[in-house]
């Protein structure tokens, strides 16, 4: 999945380098008038090239998370009145209400429309098989998965490659601060729901959930921003919301409303978002999220009272009402409490091993999917058939069972769903790898889960499935469809959950369904390394408080089983991808290095004077590609008592409003500052928020490069920074927990000619591996010392 | 409670000030060689004066979370092997393990205390009353409680006054950053236990949450400094414990594991920690905390095992087997959502006037309490008296009731705990008063929940029961023992839930006891203002995952409704305690001033020499309260290319140090820079850790006041700066995200003479009501703008 995003990166780095060069040909090398040497492109240090995206990381923008403090700001929520500021509460929460309505609503038809296709073809199906037509139900079978796989494949490789995969580790970047181009789009969340349902229908390995949570937050971004990017709706109410701290704080309802709808957990939606997802948390925040996710609660419950009264086509027990085992008594001996911590030891190992094998699979299709749209859906296809054959013929191999009379459910069944699927077996029998073959995957995980049928299934019928999955799980996620984790995590742990039950028969006095559950639980946390909020959505998820003290036990071993192998699944995937994720705690050896050290590093910063001519900002905006540069006032008049010629830092101008400014042709005829109000005049809120257009885009002419403009009015005059005795660690720190994307470096030192700041940094310098590459002495004391 | 500890601190500070005092007075006014006009006392902005504590506040001092790095803690911790890096965090799992032990283990003690204790003193009160003996039982009754509240009482006024109350508060104030005196010490942790034991025992309107909170974070600090101040264990592997950080996390740990064994609630626990108490969060200590709470459930449940065997005495199925009401099904019509969101209004409601009432109580109580330890003793020993004979004589007014034979449970009884108590009642009659009132809280909780008995409680008798409540619950929490606030809450939500199921009668489908519920966790959630957490210690006190949907919803309404009114009863406590708590979002207003206006309110800063004089830091020690003291190089050698006579920044050093120094008489003949080995072998990390010693008992004798010492190598050579013009908004932003104490302040102009700071700013300094007094004016645009 995340080759396809590379891919359209790529393709994005491609054109827009192409552009850049252009623009370089063309400009006339004498014009350039700065002091310093420009460079062709950013210098900063580089990413790690090992990355999916490698190279074109820069591309990839910061977020502005700090508040922008330039006069124009100040005077606009100055001006704010109390009426304007209830406005934007009640907007905040009804945002938050919608968010939570309209993930639930999709969550709603995405479960419907999967119940029904799916239905009607395992029912189509199961009609072939007890005529003993066998091959025309596998041709039936895997044709129609193979035309579901092939329409989710062709909707993500054509539409939306960032549609492809499950969304959540660019979520998690993105609350990190890190931009992904074209993840929270219209068209990317038209591609995801129809892609979802599409192959989750084609019985694929693969979940809706991890596709949920990115619904959830494509949602809360498109209500953000007021719609998609060419149709926005320019309501005057939304402007309040064009700014990236907000729209933050909205997509993180969107992604627990997302797991809310996945698991129909409120409690475990919110702390996913906490423990995962999230990077900055605020008390607030968590009510909000929390008044999300009871909305989806609602929805979902009145959905679920209308199927009740059979309305939803073949939508029965399906889909949302998830796996409960309520209805079992949950007892234990003390001595129960070995067979406990042998699953947390084996999810974590296990666990660690799928993150592993699953990243030497992931950089495998890479290779496949770089070569091009074609491979790409070539390789989903191969995958739909290979998942269609097993699921179809493995059952074969299962003998047929006895129905156990003593139990309620209906026993064999050829409906839609239900346990003990008859299959190819007489009647009075049932197979029981088809049960968990020929179903969908929320069927397969309901049977797995199955309590009070101890005898239900086969050792080997769970060892084949155990083995099937554990290939699927790895080779499917990878592919150009939408595609959740944890739907594939949970199918392989509970498989060898259930299996150690089998295998401590009447040692234990729990029940295999719970060993099923506790095995998925471990795997889980084992390979995810959640906590808290797994534990809290198993809870949901089972509806059995009782199961709570040993699922805990489970969910801790495992993890730090897995934590001493490797990281988790999510990070290894950003990783992957190349994104410049900003780690909560700095390498113990940044404490080595001074920010100073760093800045000399990288090429000297560009700084503009407070009335700057216009030849020299369109040269810095052509030559550089920094966002953001230092305001530096030269022989300001100094306070009483000092010598003259004094240097002051004003402040930080971003490149687009530095565009801004060159756009409506805001210029001066002298060097002079102007009023308050002229700026005033010119420029508004709306503009400020506007963060497109590039330079080369606009014309100007000779005479206009004479001119001057006076940027203070547009600078934000409070830029965070350091000083550069600072060590990285401590700055990394600051950086992070304010969320920044410059920091600037000013001197210790204090005499005439030191320049007032003497360099910025960005997330990219504050990366450990960029740090390493530039300063290779740090990497021997690295090992040294690991602080958790 | 406040009361107390507030007495406390004012009696240090009568002392503490008599000292600095005669200090002054001793003192040589020749001696005093400082250019700057020395403050007799610390002049940071005054705070709050409507504050309990007034103006003793500055002796509530800050906590330093910053990482020093000054040359012998990089020292150190560049010498740490990979060894001493695994002893840490073994360390650091196996304390998290013993909080959880040791929590589990004195609230089991509590509970068997209060359960045996209350139990033997009602049956032989039930006993008198069987006998018609009703003075005799009064007089019992009466005299029992008044013996318990005595010893409870006696034990915190005369031996821990910090032991009295809840402590929730001040362990938030600890993790915002703010050392609270003797709030954590082995004597508070005895007190709290035994002086909750009685306190309870006693009958009063009180629980044990709150105190076992404390009681949590006590053991947590112990552990973690090794013992009590005065016999502390000087264990080398502590020493990496010995500071701020790994503190706060401990104490989090404790927090945790204290709500934890008070409700049995280990995610609710940990959620507790997250949304109330914690300040600062990180996904590691989530997982932490989340390991000590599984381990008190563990010893909750083996203690409960163990007892279920009849081996604990009076210890039925009274306290920690909480409110279970896990056999009810719930089942509701859309229709009954009206009387849900009923509930949470009125919740909301009361709970602001229980906060907005309360505020006054304490208020009052505060200056009873200011005369003396007798008025405080007197004060708890008249509640307790009203207490009990209300407890006693009211049950005379209900009418008795006939015993419902479909009801399964023992009717009438007069057992120790049980559901339809006989009291003054003929044989086959109840007193349903009595029920509710002669009985321990606990049973009185599971009483006024228990389902499937909807006639049960007269609508008169629960009428009375709520306003006696209402008033126990306003007058007994501000009594100088320990006391929680849940209890007392959830007594009274639940008391006016149920009148409204009885009020509601047939037109609902909902349980009466599932009403009492829901008023109980409105009434929490209109006092105490938490969602997400409440919402789980519901689920997990109550054992039932199908009240989860309603109980979202009464919460957010509650929660909603009650933020409209007032904060919430912790933020009331603080703000009544003085204590300088930092909050996440700063005012709007703050934006309009910068810290250089702040610094220029203020004193001027005190800078010390790299190379120092010992005469001048004896001088700066005695002559101000401040904690630290930026360390300013002049003339130092300029980078090539700068004019001579520039300024340096060193960085800051802190008093604690400079008391070593002046301690271990490290001094210089002449003025020069040391060797980094010399410092190195004078003081040891641990002497560095070191945060006691006054300057005031270092003798120095004349000489050596002619002497230098070098504090470069003691000096934190990074502190965090902010530029002059920095808006007071985003310094506090930086002051709190990073968990600060000392944010130097440096000039935004480059130029010789310029001082390389200019001013210092601490915790004081940006509460919201220090700058308004400072800063008249900009109370005038406060209310102007608010943003959430």
């Amino acid at each position: 999945m995340e080759e396809t995003s590379t891919q359209l990166a790529e393709e994005q780095a491609t054109v827009q380098s192409h552009n850049t060069e252009a623009g370089e040909d063309e400009r006339d090398p004498e014009s350039n008038t700065l002091q310093q040497p420009l460079l062709k492109r950013n210098r900063t240090l580089s990413s790690n090239p090992l990355a999916l995206v490698g190279a074109k990381v820069s591309h990839i923008e910061s977020l502005d998370y700090e508040i922008n403090e330039n006069d124009l700001f100040k005077h606009d929520w100055r001006s704010r009145s109390q009426i304007q500021v209830l406005q934007y509460i009640f907007l905040k929460w009804t945002l938050a209400f919608l968010v939570g309505l309209l993930t639930g609503l999709i969550a709603t038809l995405i479960n419907l429309a999967v119940e029904n296709i799916a239905g009607y073809k395992l029912l189509a199906v199961v009609h072939f098989i007890e005529n003993e037509r066998y091959l025309t139900g596998l041709a039936y079978f895997t044709g129609a998965n193979l035309v579901l796989t092939a329409f989710a494949s062709i909707l993500c490789v054509c539409f939306a490659p960032t549609a492809a995969g499950p969304g959540i580790p660019e979520i998690k970047a993105y609350l990190n601060g890190i931009d992904t181009p074209n993840m929270f789009g219209a068209t990317t969340l038209i591609v995801k729901i129809f892609g979802s349902i599409g192959a989750v229908s084609a019985g694929l390995d693969l979940g809706k959930e991890g596709p949920l949570v990115h619904i959830g937050s494509c949602i809360a971004s498109l209500l953000g921003q007021g719609g998609p990017d060419n149709y926005r709706l320019k309501w005057r109410w939304l402007r309040y919301f064009n700014n990236d701290r907000d729209r933050r704080d909205i997509i993180t309802c969107g992604a627990s409303s997302g797991v809310c709808a996945a698991f129909r957990a409120p409690v475990g939606g919110v702390l996913f978002s906490l423990e995962e997802v999230a990077t900055w948390w605020r008390s607030a925040l968590l009510w909000r999220t929390f008044f999300s996710t009871a909305v989806v609660v609602v929805v979902l419950r009145a959905f679920i009272e209308i199927c009740n009264s059979g309305k939803c086509g073949l939508f029965g027990r399906g889909g949302l009402i998830m796996f409960d085992v309520s209805d079992v008594t949950v007892r234990y001996r003390p001595m129960d409490i070995i067979p406990v911590v042998v699953i947390g030891i084996i999810g974590g190992i296990l666990g660690s091993l799928y993150n592993h094998v699953l990243h030497k699979v992931l950089r495998l299709y890479n290779l496949i999917n770089q070569k091009g749209r074609m491979h790409k859906l070539l390789l989903s296809l191969v995958v739909s058939l290979f998942t269609s054959i097993c699921a179809y013929g493995l059952p074969f191999l299962a003998k047929c069972q006895p129905c156990d009379p003593s139990v309620t459910e209906l026993c064999p069944t050829n409906d839609r769903t239900g346990n003990f699927k008859q299959f190819n077996c007489p009647s009075g029998y049932y197979n029981d790898l088809a049960t968990l073959l020929l179903t969908t995957n929320d069927d397969a995980v309901r049977n797995i889960f199955s309590s009070n049928t101890p005898t239900e299934f086969q050792p080997l019928s769970l060892l084949i499935f155990f083995v099937l999955y554990c290939v699927l799980g790895l080779f499917t996620f990878g592919i150009a469809v939408p595609s959740g984790l944890f739907l594939p995590i949970i199918l392989m742990g509970a498989a060898y959950g259930r299996l150690l039950g089998v295998a401590m028969g009447s040692y234990t006095n729990i029940d295999q369904g719970l060993y099923a559950v506790l095995g998925a639980a471990s795997l889980m946390a084992g390979s995810m390394r959640m906590t808290v909020s797994l534990c809290v959505i198993f809870l949901e998820l089972t509806n059995n408080l009782l199961l709570l003290p040993i699922t805990m036990l489970v969910l801790l071993i495992a993890k730090t089983v897995g934590d001493s192998f490797n990281p988790s699944i999510y990070d290894i995937i950003l990783h992957l991808k190349g994104l410049p994720f900003l780690d909560a705690n700095p390498e113990p050896w940044m404490r080595n290095l001074t920010v100073g050290e760093l800045a000399d590093a990288k090429p000297p910063v560009v700084t503009l004077c407070g009335v700057e001519k216009v030849s020299r900002i369109v040269d810095v905006l052509k030559n550089t590609t920094h966002n953001a540069f230092p305001v530096v006032d030269d022989g300001v008049v100094p306070p009483v008592g000092l010598a003259a010629g004094a240097t002051e830092l004003h402040g930080l101008i971003l490149r687009a409003h530095l565009v801004q400014v060159i756009k409506k042709k805001w210029f001066l005829h002298e060097k002079r500052r102007t009023e308050e109000w002229e700026a005033r005049e010119k420029f508004s809120w709306v503009d400020l928020a506007e963060r497109e257009g590039k330079i080369e885009e606009v014309p100007v002419t000779r005479a206009e490069m004479e001119m001057f403009v006076d940027l203070h009015p547009l600078t934000n005059t409070t830029p965070y920074t350091v000083v550069e005795s600072m060590s990285v660690a401590k700055a990394m720190v600051l950086f992070r927990q304010v969320g920044l994307r410059h920091l600037l470096i000013v001197p210790k030192y204090q005499a005439a000619g030191v320049p007032p700041v003497v360099g910025i940094l960005t997330r990219q310098d504050l990366m450990a591996y960029n740090i390493l590459t530039a300063f290779p002495h740090l990497a021997r004391t690295k090992s040294r010392e690991k602080h958790n």
